[in-house]
Parts: C-alpha cells; structure tokens; sequence
C-alpha cells in the first residue's frame, strides 16, 4: 500500500516551495521506489477564500488518515483583519490540537556553506548542531478561559497558559529519546522563579528523568536566561525541551542564530497510529513570506529537508534522508543560492524552481 | 531636603556592586553638592534569612517613601528549593507590584570599546542604541488563577496572561513619549496572531498612537519574528514595547547581543508621586550571579549606570548624569577591564572595587 502524503501549500511563498517538494518526491517515487499517494488540499488564508474558514473540516479529516502532512505556510497581510476564529493560523493550530502533535521538532543547524551569513561570529555559529522540543499542543496556545471581554467600562484581554502533568511528560520522553541518540544532554526551559506552571513542568521534566532516564544530562534554566545563553554561546546545547510559547520564541531565535533560516525545517509528531507510525506534521521554520511571494526568491530548502524529516520520523527512509540531505550540501557546495542566501560579491541568484531542479540533478548524480 | 535613597543590595554579586555605587553617591554629595538621605535594607535572600520572608512589611514601606530605591540582584542556589511564595524573586516582585512600577525601561547599548566582546558581529551591533520598554506590573507574572492544582489524579500547573486597556494604554504611552526624545520610533510586540491579549495589546497601542501620537512612527511585529529580527538586524529599532513575559525574554535577548551586559541598567518607573517625581526602582539587568560572588571578579558598572539613570529619571539631574557616563566611557577608554570583559591577549582585570575606585577618580579629573 502506498503511503498516503498530504500536502497543504497554504499560503505565500507555500505554493511554490512545495512545487519543488513535489519534484523531489517525484524522483523518490520514480528512481527508488517509495510508493506515495499524494493529495493536496487547502490551509490558510487559501482555504478561508474558498470556505470562510482556514481549515474545512473535510481537510481535517484527510489529515487525520494521512501517514503524513507536509505543510508550506499559512498568514498574510490580506488576512490581518479577519476575525480571530477565522485567522489563517486557526487552521495550523486546529491541526497541532486535533492531531494532538506534541513534539515540535526544529533543528537549529549551521550549514558550513551557510555559515558566514549568520549575524552571529563565525566561532559562535560554526558547526552548530541543536534541536529544540517545544510542547505544541497546550499551554497559553490553547488553554481557557481566553478572550477579550468588558469590566465596568474596560477591556480586558485574557489568556490561560496550562500545563497537565502528562503533558509536560509526554514531551520530556520525546526530548530525552533524541538526547540518547545525539550528545545526550536535555536542557529544559521555564520561568520557575515566578510562574507556578514553569514550577510543575521542572518537577515534572526532573521526575520523567530520574525515574525513566537517568542516563541523559538534565539541566534546567530559567527561559530569559536560556535566550540570553543562545545568543552567548549556543554550542552549550544540545536538546532543549521547552513549553509551547517559550518554544515559539527560543526556537525563532535559534534560528536566527544559524544563518540558515530559509533551511530549517520542523517536524511535529503525535501519538502512534495503528501502524506504528506517529502522527505527524512537517513543515518549514520560516513563514509565508508574503513580500517575496510569486518573485522566485524563496528557498524552497527548508520544506524539503521538511520532507526529508518525513522520510525519516514517518517512513522509517534513514537511507533516503541521508541522501536527500547529501544532495542539498552538494548543491550548496556547488555555490548555487537562492536571494535569501545571496552576499555581497556573489554571482546571479538561483530561482526557487532552480534550486529544485539543482536537487533533483543531483540527487540523480548521487 | 535630601532626597531619600532606599538601597537593596539583595543577594549574590548585589552587595559587592553596590559597595561601588555608593562610592560615587558619596562622590556625588561631596563634589556637586547633591544631598541624598541613603537607607540600606535586605531584599531577596538576604531578606528571607532575616526575616522568613524576601522583603518585609516595613521594607516595602521604606520604598514607598523613597524618591528613589536602588536594587542590587536577587536569588542564588541556596534559596532555590524554598516554597514559591518566600523565593528570593517574589521581594522584588512585590515591589514592582506595590510601587506600580509599571514602565520598565532597558536600554541595549552597545559601548564602543566593548563592541567586539558581542558573539554577533560588529557590523551588526556597533553603535547599537534601542531602549525596551516592558510592562512590569501586570501579565502572566500576576494573573489570577494561579496555581498547581490536583485534577482526578494530575497536578495542572496554571497561570493567566491578563491585561486591561488601563494598563496597556500607560506603558505604551512611556514608549512613545521615549520615543520622541530619541528616534520616534516605536515597534509593538505581542502574539496577536495566537492570544487574545495580544489582539488587545496591539489594538491599544494603536489608539493611543493615533489618538495622541500620530507623529511617531509606530509598527506591530509578532514576538517570535521580533526576537528573530532582534538577532538579524537590531539597529533597525529605536524603542520597543512589549509585555512582562515576553519583555523579560526580548530584553535579555538584546542585552547579551550588546556584549555589554555587565554593564546595562533598568528604571522601573511608575506614576508620580507628590513631588512630581515618579516612583522609581533603578537595577541592573544582569543577576545575582551567585557563581562569582565575593571573588572581586563582579562588574559594577551596570549597578553604578543604574544610580546614572536615577540622577536623570528620579533627580533631574541631567548633567550630572552625562558627567558620570563619560567617566565610565573614560575608564573603559583606558583599558581597565573588570573579569566579565576580558579577552585572549588582555591584560589582568580589575577588582569590582578597582573599578569603582577607577571611576571616582576619573569623575574627579573630568
Ligand atoms: C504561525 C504561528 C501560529 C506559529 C506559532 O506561533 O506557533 C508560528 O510562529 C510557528 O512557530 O510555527
Ligand atoms: C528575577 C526575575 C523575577 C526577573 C523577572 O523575571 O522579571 C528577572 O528575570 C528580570 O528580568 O528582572
């Protein structure tokens, strides 16, 4: 049986960073024999032109009997003035909370070719190697009470950040399974000093630890300060385990710090379906970019290395993975860059449908 | 009348620090005249082993009669499995709270001679110079329900991000009128695309520009992309308003982009007293550092630019002020280093005292 893909270009620069997706699953599909069924639906502001809402329930359902979901990007200034429950973000969030995706996997990786485009030196950045768990099916994201409402005369604008002990649990063991295969260190981020439910998930993190992994490296610092130490020295990391709004911002921030933001892409994976295989998102770090929409500017590498997470976290295609990632150093080695990568002095930028071709090509060679 | 300064060395590195700055309050009354009633009560730790609590009653009155109160750090090791309602953080919570210190002022400079101590690269951060303007009284730091609760078998850990229009409208009312005095220009930061309070946040903002401040160029950006803008290019910003959370995150993100952080102040400011003045509490940004406390090795220079910030914010005292800064670019100008800002190829550091000493000196030849 095939395994069943479905793609959610959403909005942007989405649509044309999957075009390049499909191009590579193509070549799996024709030089390796990786069976796909590949349906594309609505998310975004593309699914609220054609639904008045950002993510139709049928799309929901399709996502839910998927093996997995390569998404591109939602949002837009067009949509900035929607109401709240219709935002394009609703529809990605609906996602994350009805597949119950609770691990956020982001790289934060320093691609040698990439590395003196970082703002940061290059000693500080250099073969920076990183992954952030952030929890991304709870906390303020979701929690209740929320809104704005009225008192006396005043609005007042309210959210609730939330944490159940299973929760917090369940996306430690997701942190400290990837800490045993890579350098086996887990730092876990919260503000404990002043707010009770960063309080619970230390308690709970150091509890996961002590009885089920003692073997893993555990620290915990307080979120300010782990921002400030990512900017310091980043190389100190190795997994950092955080919840859902610390790890929006700290894994934005690494990121950052790489150089290679058009490169990163995120994996988000849930509970085992009945075939083993987690549930899972994939989609890359950067948004939808609505400046360089239609232009030929975007990188189209960071939702193929989202695709490349697929091979690995949802088909079990460790082979196919290396190969891919192996084909996208070569092309960059090669010189070849899109704008985003472009320095003072480089020769004529590589288009998005470029750079897919460049991968496929060399894929072939490979 | 002297104006009446409350001192609160507090815990760690705070007591060696603030042996310094009052060196040059002493220098400041002896030469120019300035008449300063100075009180030094506990804080933090400190507090709690006295009292059984991080700040007492009669302390927490001391700073409301103060015109101004100067902080030194809070927190340590030592204090770290204590309850959560007598933790060191909660006496210097308390006194924003009551003082309503609701305007928290944090510059990101940059010093000249300190440019190339940053892990970002020069270009990027020499002549950096933006101020964050972070609400301090209210947000998930004070939200009611808090908690960690027992539901069925699970403990949920709870707070609540909460904020009136009141509260939104007066911080952002301090940004845009720093604003003016500097480049007129403020960037809002929220999450409105995922929390409500963020919906609110930027909707206040904007009316208060458009109501009061059309003349200053105001844009919104989502706290994520800020953080990351933050790492990319920070000198595209002048002044920055945002939340409690994400202000003590962003804050501590372009504090260590300068490299200077041993050397960056904070106001927290709130409404005006009887004289005019308003209340006003003056800490470095850095911590208590517990690791080098009593080793001399301590920076003195952000709690001694924070007295700096007093003597403009508090006093009035605007040339006085500049005199002490240009002291301090002077010391550095020499190449007196204390041991937070050594690099390979420096010479020996000075003491935390020495550097004190240093800058009395100098502030006696300018
Ligand atoms: C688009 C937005 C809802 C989203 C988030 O805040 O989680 C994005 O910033 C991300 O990090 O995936
Ligand atoms: C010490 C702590 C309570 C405090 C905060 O979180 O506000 C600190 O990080 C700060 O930024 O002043």
């Amino acid at each position: 049986m095939p395994d069943k893909l479905l793609i959610l270009p959403g909005d942007g620069i989405g649509p044309e960073v999957m075009t390049e997706v499909r191009k590579v699953i193509d070549w799996f599909a024709a030089e390796k024999g990786l069976a796909f069924e590949v349906e594309e639906d609505l998310v975004g502001g593309a699914a609220y032109d054609v639904h008045g809402k950002p993510l139709a329930d049928e799309t929901m359902e399709k996502a839910q009997a998927a093996d997995a979901v390569l998404l591109g990007a939602v949002g837009g200034p067009k949509y900035d003035k929607l109401d709240f429950s219709v935002k394009p973000e609703r529809g990605l969030l609906r996602l994350r909370k009805e597949m119950d995706l609770f691990a956020n996997l982001r790289p934060a990786v320093c691609f040698d070719a990439l590395a003196d485009f970082s703002s940061l030196k290059k000693d500080v950045i250099g073969g920076l190697d990183i992954m952030i768990v952030r929890e991304l099916t709870s906390g303020v994201y979701f929690g209740e009470p929320r809104g704005i409402f009225k008192e006396g005369n005043e609005r007042v604008g309210i959210n609730t950040q939330r944490y159940t002990e299973g929760e917090i649990a369940r996306v430690a063991r997701s942190a400290f399974e990837l800490a045993r295969a890579r350098n086996n260190k887990v730092c876990s981020m919260e503000k404990a000093n002043v707010m009770e439910s960063g309080i619970l998930w230390r308690d709970v993190v150091q509890e996961v630890h002590d009885a089920e992994y003692p073997d893993v490296e555990l620290t915990h610092m307080y979120a300010d300060a782990g921002g400030m130490q990512l900017v310091r020295w980043p190389k100190q990391f190795d997994v950092i385990v955080t919840d859902n709004l610390f790890g929006d911002m700290l894994s934005d921030v690494a990121a950052m710090l790489t150089g290679s933001l058009g490169m990163l892409p995120s994996a988000s994976l849930g509970l085992p379906m009945a075939n083993g295989r987690p549930k899972a998102l994939y989609e890359p770090v950067h948004g939808s970019a609505p400046d360089i929409a239609g232009t030929g500017k975007a990188n189209p590498i960071a939702c193929i290395l989202s695709f490349g997470m697929a091979l690995r976290y949802s088909f079990g295609k460790l082979d196919e993975a290396a190969l891919l990632e192996r084909a996208i150093d070569a092309v960059l080695a090669d010189g070849k860059r899109t704008a985003d990568l472009m320095q003072a002095g480089d020769k004529q930028p590589v288009s998005t449908s470029e750079m897919g071709d460049a991968i496929v090509a060399k894929l072939g060679e490979l």
